[in-house]
């Protein structure tokens, strides 16, 4: 019998269809694309390809836009948003715009084109994570900004182009619509219930155990009760917190462990899938009345991530109303029985 | 100069990116596959590989779950939710569920597997349209429903796994999350205005013109102003109508010419692109406390086509945040100036 469940953050109904229950077996996985060495403009030594370096971790010696580098950020060459001018917001009829001031900017994980995040150790993924954070924090100094989207795209399924290593990050002055959702929601169960839900959830799923795909000390990943795709996970620290950026040294640490065991279950169960993973995050000078909780103790900030095993069908996004296949419980039991 | 754009009625911002415009010949379009007539249920012929016949146009003389029939609705084979059973809500812990309770059927536009739904002449189409309401009258008698859910995916990328023409419906117990945001979007604009968001959408976009598609007596085609997908359209009615399934005799051959002028336009721009479309309607035993408003007069049914011409990114789902590589201005333009 399939199940509607109802997201308890943001109130979204998934049908959970046991119907067409599909096992990791039934999902077909395309290989990630090997960059041509001499066309990458992520590889060491084609620094000059790409805009101007704004962040790295290098040898002692070494000089920026050269070689000698682990991780490296530079601007989209492409850019959504633009990163000169003044932020101006203006009235058009009835619709609302303003002139699209951003940045837009490439994480290049690592010089090895072919070195997965997962396939880096602990330590290198912990300097990816710690770029995140030391990018997000900068950017966070600059008044027109209120959000920064970490995301990354693993895979052309999942919208990369350039195969190289990557993630991305736009920095908006406004807070994506489901962010706002996900902080209105947490609001209202902790004006009701006076708990974070984060924290109730992490209790419910640590309690019950079956969706649960890996702990460490500091965080728990499992696959939400109304999981909208096959495999959905979601990573959760274990300390209140509802920024990104202040995470702790040792945290880091923990974190990079924490996605390396994920992405190598889910590399195992299906096959080097493509994914998107995205960091959820409280937005910066986001103002809240009529309620006397605050965000640092109703918001949690949180890692999902979306393997890209069915398609998006166009009616789900139009519509908001998801038919997720694999239930959860299955997805998080294939997982867990998985070593790596 | 990108653009942010805000929708009027979900408040969703999205990047409008001139940097990466792209016009109509830069979209790759896969063909829609012809089904193997041995294998296909939706064949005149193969009556007996569908599910028994719900409802059909046919000639006089002909028997249900036989041939001589020009549109024929059944249950899907493999339904993502179960016409049988009580509703039953519970709870799990701090998570809500219900029975996967609902309607999951098929109507198949036509015997012919290779006549699309805009190569139909007029009367052909407006028996599609006709039999939407029929369904969505019949199956709204039942209270455990809540909303009706008509959408087509055309093509295989449009989530689509069987090419003979065909749309489908799914009957729900409860309001999916997008028409909720659309229906709180209406009335909090009304409760402020006094006004529909869509009658003031309507003039805005005929007084301006730049984003219009086409328009006849009854109904106004146009690209929306933060539209989220290259393309995208909105199909709105001209007379105040909160429900679909209270279109007039006379609106449903409107609403046909509507259908078939602009997804021909689409056809001849865009080189036979894949596409949803979703019948967005006010849902039944939809609670309203706390406004002066009723859903009649701030709420008005309405179509969304999406064009599926780039990838759905993961990170675009699980943000919020689109980026939409043509502004509607020119997508408009473009299908404004094809003849058909």
């Amino acid at each position: 019998m399939p199940e509607l469940r109802k997201d308890p953050i943001v109130s979204r109904w998934v049908i959970i269809s046991t119907e067409r229950g599909r096992r990791p077996g039934d999902f077909a996985s395309a290989p990630v694309e090997v960059p041509d060495p001499a066309r990458n403009p992520f590889a060491e030594g084609n620094e000059h390809m790409t805009p101007p370096e704004i962040f790295a971790f290098r040898d002692p010696h070494s000089r920026p836009n050269g070689p000698g580098w682990q991780v490296r950020v530079v601007a989209n060459k492409f850019p959504a948003l633009r990163v000169e001018g003044e932020l101006e917001k203006e009235g058009h009829g009835l619709y609302d715009k303003m002139n699209g001031i951003g940045a837009h900017e490439v994480i290049i994980e690592t010089p090895n084109p072919t070195l997965q995040l997962e396939q880096q150790n602990v330590e290198g993924i912990a300097r990816v994570l710690e770029t995140y954070k030391i990018r997000m924090s900068d950017l966070l100094r600059d008044a027109r900004f209120r959000y920064i989207l970490i995301f990354k795209n693993h895979g052309r399924q999942a919208g990369a182009t350039i195969g190289h290593p990557h993630s991305q990050l736009i920095a908006t002055p406004v807070t994506p619509k489901r962010i706002r959702e996900k902080l209105t929601g947490a609001m209202q169960y902790f004006a009701f219930k006076e708990r974070c839900i984060f924290e109730d959830i992490l209790r419910q799923e640590i309690k019950e155990g079956e969706r649960l795909v890996y702990e460490n000390a500091g965080f728990v990943a499992f696959c939400p009760y109304a999981s909208r795709f096959p495999f959905e996970i979601m990573i959760l620290p274990r300390r209140q917190s509802a920024y990104y950026q202040d995470i702790h040294p040792d945290e880091i640490l923990l974190l990079a462990d924490m996605l390396k065991v994920t992405l190598l279950k889910l590399n195992k169960a299906l096959n080097q899938p493509q994914y998107n993973y995205i960091i959820n995050t409280a937005p910066a000078r986001y103002p809240r009345q009529g309620y006397w909780t605050s965000i640092d103790q109703d918001f949690r900030w949180h890692i999902d991530i979306l393997p890209r095993l069915t398609l998006i069908a166009g009616f789900e996004v139009g519509s908001g109303f998801y038919i997720n296949p694999t239930p959860p419980e299955e997805a998080a039991k294939y997982l867990r029985e998985i070593t790596v």
